[in-house]
């Protein structure tokens, strides 16, 4: 075993995240390397604090180096994330493993409903139940077990996103062998159970002021971190300080420019389009545009996709910008550098990793742009973070 | 004497502006007709009530029609904003004086200005006191000084404005005799005398909360307007809601985009760019980005065009939009439309007006658009007033 790879949010990092970490350690002998959400996060939301700082809390609290996953696969569907999560671990070339928790942490139960998921004719059930009315989840979650996927597989969030990445491993081929961790604690968007509550209860505790609560869940090296975060006015950050801002530039689009941020091509640009036009606020926009089929979390990614522009990628991720490193994980850099790898440690160092990497850090540095401006403190949202930040090394 | 025509902003209507209408009504007998500035207004802000809110409180307070002046001419420089004003009252056909308030109330000494204004060896002069490092103003008050304009006739707000519609006049050969009014009680921007204070005063009051206050300046008829648009959370409308929407576009904007919005064409965009990167507030952009040569009052404009998107117009003002009218004003309108003057009362009528009329007004509707999300009721901003509000007929 030479690495393990784990594909995160941390958003915030948690005593759940914290115990999956030590898990891992107390297991296998081998440095933790993170593939992390930046600033917009898979819910199509802004990540609560900035992601050199959850790159920190997440080091402090025993990860060895946390790499970004860009924008364009960070609030992507699952499936897109997964993809980008795994792919840019391969292309570390030194991650050996992928552990990722699960509620049932079975990884042959796992494998089987991936398996189900793999058949071709899956689609053309899935579309038959569509047409019957049924919503996209359960319809695929049906037609998965009557093609061989064991029962609830596909109900709960982590073992969903599990069988994304066992999904994205087939795919992509990659050399990595998965490791199923068993999820403790509070559900995914449930109340706490103990000193565990879910990364979501604790945005809102955070975003409703709730503070010094929200802090006893987190490790104390990471509730360090967010607190000086909440300190400076740069955390929680929350996109509501942005509702007008939305509304302006979607009012500004014509039907046909919400195309391009429309995943599914399936016409839902010409609902959202029309949901703009009748609302006065994100949240009622997004209430507007639901349907069974189109669940809130799509709509949230392409509301938040076409206010900063966010684009399917059309190619692969080229370059592994650290976040955050300590000493296990600089020498894993090293070793990643000398096989050839985009690692990306100083941001003025980008265009030496060729034009596609310089035009996607462009992108993402202008997204830091409009991300700083959902910080508490409006003077702290300066431009150009991007450019300026090196990783936090510890 | 046929019809009085007035060039107005009316932001918002108060006892001086009330003086004015009773003072041409006491001295002549004919209807009163006025170009006013719609939501956004000539010193690059958004109006502090909507535009046919305006328009009714000036036809409750003596005016008998009121038109709106587009965005493109009423949100921009003096000149632009004095040529659209006269041209949008030529093509009514019906009006025969243009009344204009001046500190001087010397039509005599204004004409003097004018012609030294007019007279080509101004702008070379004008140049070589840029270059010795004078400011525009003061640079353009001397040259037309040593060209004969009588001493400090161009250091008055509305003295500065009354020559424009005058040089407007001219420019046009437009068939209205000048009416210049003295203008009395509080300066442009000074503090209340008496009863009557400045709208910039009275826009103060009002978005500090000062209501009663700033209502005491205004006739009654316009504060039972204002009242009801203040218990509607629909005034005062103010860009300081719109901040972080503003910072948003023009963080997405690139330097080559601002050029559109540079009425100059002289670099100023990319001095506005820089000042964009470096600011994190409308304010401190504006601060950034001042020189003695390009006064707040230009870079507001730009700002505001730059979050709107407004450029300069290509043509002439294809309609004339009716926002208020009394009978005497209706009995007007029939003889405008007698005589083939593109009269818009209804706004689904737009499209027999021509491509070139359907045109603007979409534009116009979709800066209405963004114009509520500066309403203090977030839930009073929506979308499409501009095609579903009739003018307010007393």
């Amino acid at each position: 075993m030479n690495a393990i790879g784990i594909i995160c949010e941390y958003n915030p990092f948690h005593l759940g995240h914290a115990r999956m970490l030590e898990g891992l350690r107390r297991q296998y002998d081998a440095p933790l390397v993170c593939a992390m959400s930046g600033n917009f996060v898979q819910r199509g939301d802004a990540a609560v604090a900035h992601k050199h700082a959850r790159g920190e809390m997440a080091v402090r609290c025993g990860a060895d180096l946390v790499l970004e996953l860009p924008t364009p696969w960070a609030m992507a569907s699952a499936e897109r994330f997964a993809d980008g999560g795994v792919a840019l671990l391969t292309s570390t070339g030194v991650v050996s493993h992928l552990a990722f928790g699960s509620e049932c942490g079975d990884l042959t139960a796992l494998q089987a409903a991936e398996a189900a998921l793999s058949r071709p004719e899956l689609m053309p059930r899935i579309r038959q139940l569509l047409a019957q009315g049924m919503a996209y989840a359960p319809a695929r979650q049906q037609a998965a077990e009557e093609l061989g996927a064991p029962p609830r597989m596909l109900s709960r969030p982590n073992d969903i996103l599990a069988i994304e990445y066992l999904k994205a491993l087939r795919r992509q081929k990659a050399p990595m062998e998965p490791l199923a961790v068993l999820r403790q604690g509070a559900g995914h968007d449930g109340t706490p159970s103990g000193d565990t509550a879910s990364a979501s209860y604790l945005r809102t505790l955070l975003r409703s002021g709730r503070t010094d609560e929200a802090l006893s869940y987190l490790p104390a090296p990471a509730a360090q971190v967010l607190r000086r975060e909440l300190a400076l006015g740069q955390a929680p950050a929350d996109l509501s300080y942005c509702q007008r801002a939305i509304l302006a530039r979607l009012r500004q689009l014509r039907e046909e420019d919400f195309l391009p941020y429309d995943g599914g091509k399936e016409g839902l640009y010409h609902r959202f389009y029309q949901a703009v036009r009748t609302s006065c606020s994100p949240e009622a926009l997004l209430e507007t545009a639901k349907t069974k089929r189109y669940p809130t979390s799509r709509l949230r990614r392409m509301l938040l996709s076409a206010w900063l522009d966010v684009t399917p990628p059309a190619g692969g991720i080229p370059y592994l910008r650290v976040l955050a490193a300590n000493e296990r994980g600089r020498d894993l850099l090293r070793q990643m550098q000398r096989q050839g790898a985009p690692v990306l440690t100083r941001p003025g160092d980008v265009s030496r990793l060729g034009p596609a990497a310089e035009t996607l850090f462009r992108q993402e540095s202008l997204w830091t742009d409009l991300y700083v401006l959902t910080y508490p403190q409006s003077s702290r949202s300066v431009c150009g973070s991007d450019w300026r930040t090196n990783p936090i090394l510890l």
